[in-house]
């Protein structure tokens, strides 16, 4: 049975991790025959958004607890991931970039990614386990590896940043896949494009097929 | 295009609505062509838990700010819902019986629901407007409408309690709907049994086809 590990940050698409393209991504990984664990950091929380008013709270919240959520309780610390022991890593989207995984969202192009996370993704190129991203957590991926091949959709300003790092962005709709054969990067747009529910399933389906067939050749 | 009300008590299994059956329910309309829209009282949580160690938390959360979580913003207070706008009314489940929307978890037999949610399923009763139940969400129904018929899925505790309520309940296994053809509630077992989240996605599917074909007859 292949084995997948998804990479969380939080649950909440303005402050973690967006929660229709994590279950749905659960879904199809489940739907596959293949299995998953959930992951995440041991960390605060970069700051808490009422999802109601868009606006910050005065709150601290831990991004692993607020993980378990999505996990119904089965959540385990990023820092206990062996790569090693897993086929493929999955990183589910969030706004503006994966906040608590980097701080994208908060300095732009310079921005720096968590080092756990930096540490697994190393480890993933290493061993040639495959990498899967939906909607803006490509760009964590950019930050990292070399000359990766991504999509993040069809935004102008983040494809930009994007090109000024090295990166070759594609451009895609729904439920398309961008797959980098080099260094086995998968990415989908998701809500990086205004979508429907239904088509956040087909894209998280699709990269999931994908993975698996290539993880069955 | 048929329109569901889906009514929210917060953002994860231990204290508010399963996100799972949330999130898989809110597909299974989208992909029925009918369209939803998430309400939630604006009520402070029972309590607040935390998911990756199942102990409270000395926190205050708010139930529609939580739900706004699953609802990407777009969640409306419960007191706004106008049923006779709506074809039909969906309560995913949540552990020990809907805690926020009713007291089950506290009280047992004794319990009592949540005034707007009471109101809101009277008025679908009234007007014919179709009710939908996942899980253990099923209790809050038996507290208001008089021998109903539905199902927890096979919880020997749980039964006994409605039998004792006059409720006539039916065992059932994954994926499962049963139908209270007179006062048009349906119902489904999701976590109520040790499921897998495509057992969850099996029975939400099937709840909302149901529902649709008899709005459609």
């Amino acid at each position: 049975m292949k084995k997948f590990a998804i990479i969380l940050s939080g649950c909440g698409v303005y402050d973690g991790s967006e929660i229709h393209e994590t279950v749905l991504t659960m879904l199809a990984i489940d739907q596959s025959k293949a299995s998953y664990q959930i992951f995440a950091p041991d960390i605060d929380h970069t700051h808490v958004v009422n999802h109601l008013t868009g606006e910050e709270m005065k709150e601290t919240r831990n991004v692993l607890t607020e993980s378990a959520r999505i996990a119904r309780g089965n959540a385990l610390p990023l820092s206990d991931l062996k790569v090693k022991d897993f086929n493929a890593l999955i990183f589910p989207g969030v706004f503006l970039a994966a906040k608590n995984l980097s701080t994208y969202a908060f300095e732009g192009k310079t921005f720096k990614v968590n080092p756990q996370v930096e540490k697994v993704v190393r480890e993933a190129i290493e061993n040639k386990t495959l990498i899967g991203a939906l909607c803006i957590s490509p760009v964590i991926l950019a930050r990292i590896i070399e000359n990766v091949r991504l999509t993040i959709g069809n935004d102008p300003a983040t494809n930009e940043n994007l090109k000024e790092m090295g990166v070759e962005t594609v451009d895609t709709t729904h439920g398309e896949i961008v797959v980098d054969e080099k260094n086995k990067v998968y990415s989908t747009p998701c809500y990086m494009l205004e979508s429907s529910i239904s088509q956040i399933a087909d894209g998280a389906n699709n990269l999931i097929k994908k993975m698996m067939n290539d993880l069955n050749d």
